[in-house]
């Protein structure tokens, strides 16, 4: 069914469409999992060599195509398959903007069982016991999403380093809070060769994030500090304070006894870039964020995603300054750029 | 993300929007369990209030209502969530048009537990084991099937009774073949009060079809043959024969075995009526179409979503005459209408 609404007809096409979306997830991943993207790299294929080349049925790959295809995913002309303009940047694994870890990371099953809570979720008004493991230290989640998110991350991370001013040079002492996969710290440490980087994380996360940074050229200005960003001693002096998808996690009175630890750390010009999904003010738009505080609600007890208003007084409520929002189109994304 | 592409700027949204599709049908499911429309079909609400009235907490409402309004499944407006027409109509459980147990039933666990088989449904070409048992007799899915589904399948029921000219009043002997909630039937013996429907269905099933064909005044015209399409014995001398949603499980092979059963229960100048999801000649349109067939491939060893001429062909090779197609929009399904 066409989700368009047949012009003065009362359709549940949009009802249908919705009931039945978890199917696009399910062919987007099973693609991902059979490689399709990367066997059609060199050129069209039928259904029939795609099977072959990929240890898939012709029937089952047929199907599968076919679905794809309808859904803009593949193109499909004179019985063939192959790939749109954007597959081939970001499906396809011998591109280097390829973000097919972090497709199949989003609809991984970890990620999925915790939606088929979301009717407790709603009536508790936050995480089942099952889903909230997510925070605990250490859950192999974040050694997952380490692996699998950097790619996806990579625009968002060169945009925040920009809008700070890295290639001005200065010489920055960067603080990059729940660093994950390292890719922000990393970004502003290439961009800037003066900024030495330390990055907070769990141990076993920290690893993933040094091996990057060391792929990168920073090894000699890449630190690492092992702990939770709650308890962990900062030091002071920052110039340069990353919170990146970090503040959803937790309700804003959590948020705000972390900010005033992140207040004292910062040198007296320091300033702080929260990257975040952000709604506006009636919640509703960019749909992307609108559905993150979903993922927020399944999987925290309070977390959120907050409206600039919420992240500004949050900051002002911690001894801040000034906070500025810079969208980051075309992604779902922003960055707060807030003053000591 | 919006998945609208930002011009000339490659954007991995729609893979982004795809991958997380699956949430659209979690936040649809969890209202109609909750029940969020029906409690706003007294008008507009606030998250505390509809929290209040479904049992939930107002965070967790909060959030789902504004996911729903972003999706356009509901409106938002002075922080209050009310009722767009088509959910009224079609997600309030007082609006006689309401499917809302049909949208529960198209995202039960068991149909999504199947499509996450779906990549090894692509390399084998159909279900597993244990998906298949969708096909085996008296599987309850049927009964949740027949229950779940009538309200969504009254209006192409009503269309294929018009079609076919029940309201001319002939003497018709009908034959419902897998009838299910019995819906196809009972239009058309509502449409025609001269019409004598035969049901055809397992044993569990039919007492459904019998349930509601009674409360549709038809109990003197209705009868029941119980067991399998493939094996009982039809009888002679139809009119009509309904097959409705029913070829698609099985393969062409399979299904020109019934078809030559179904021309020799029909009298000289009967017709059959096939209801199915009939892609156009490329496969990838209408979308739902194209999507349905991974539903065969994750559910049935060899069925499929078969276009107007494979569907044409295996009438012909039964023995029978012509056959016509004819959509029903808004719906995503069509009917074709077959002579002997």
């Amino acid at each position: 069914m066409d989700t368009k609404p047949t012009a003065g007809f009362p359709s549940p096409a949009l009802f249908l469409d919705s009931a039945s979306a978890y199917r696009r997830s399910a062919a987007l991943r099973a693609a991902l999992e059979l490689d399709v993207f990367t066997a059609l790299g060199d050129g069209p294929l039928d259904a029939a060599a795609l099977a072959a080349r990929c240890g898939a049925a012709p029937r089952g790959m047929r199907i599968l195509c076919d679905a794809l295809a309808a859904l803009g995913i593949l193109q499909k002309a004179e019985g063939r398959y192959l790939l749109t303009m954007e597959a081939s940047i970001f499906l396809n694994r011998t591109s280097p903007a390829c973000m097919a870890d972090g497709f199949l990371f989003l609809s991984s099953p970890h990620i999925q069982n915790a939606f088929r809570d979301l009717t407790s979720a709603v009536r508790r008004g936050g995480t089942s016991q099952t889903a909230s493991d997510v925070l605990a230290p250490e859950h192999e989640f974040w050694l997952d999403f380490a692996r699998a998110m950097a790619p996806m991350m990579a625009f968002p991370a060169e945009s925040i380093a920009q809008l700070l001013g890295a290639e001005r040079g200065d010489r920055w002492n960067v603080l990059d809070i729940a660093a994950g996969h390292g890719i922000f710290g990393i970004a502003v440490g290439r961009q800037n060769q003066n900024a030495t980087i330390t990055a907070v994380d769990w141990p076993g996360v920290l690893d993933i994030a040094r091996t990057n940074a060391e792929a990168a050229g920073l090894a000699g200005r890449y630190r690492t500090l092992p702990g939770s960003a709650f308890d962990v001693e900062f030091g002071t002096g920052y110039d340069v304070v990353l919170l990146t998808n970090f503040l959803h996690h937790f309700d804003p009175a959590t948020n705000e006894g972390l900010l005033r630890r992140v207040h004292a750390a910062l040198a007296p010009q320091g300033r702080v870039a929260t990257l975040e999904f952000v709604p506006n003010e009636d919640r509703l738009s960019p749909e992307f964020a609108a559905m993150f505080a979903l993922n927020m609600l399944v999987h925290t007890p309070a977390g959120d995603a907050y409206t600039f208003t919420e992240l500004e007084r949050m900051f002002r409520n911690s001894g801040f300054g000034a906070s500025e929002w810079h969208p980051l189109p075309p992604g779902p994304q922003g960055v707060v750029i807030t003053s000591k």
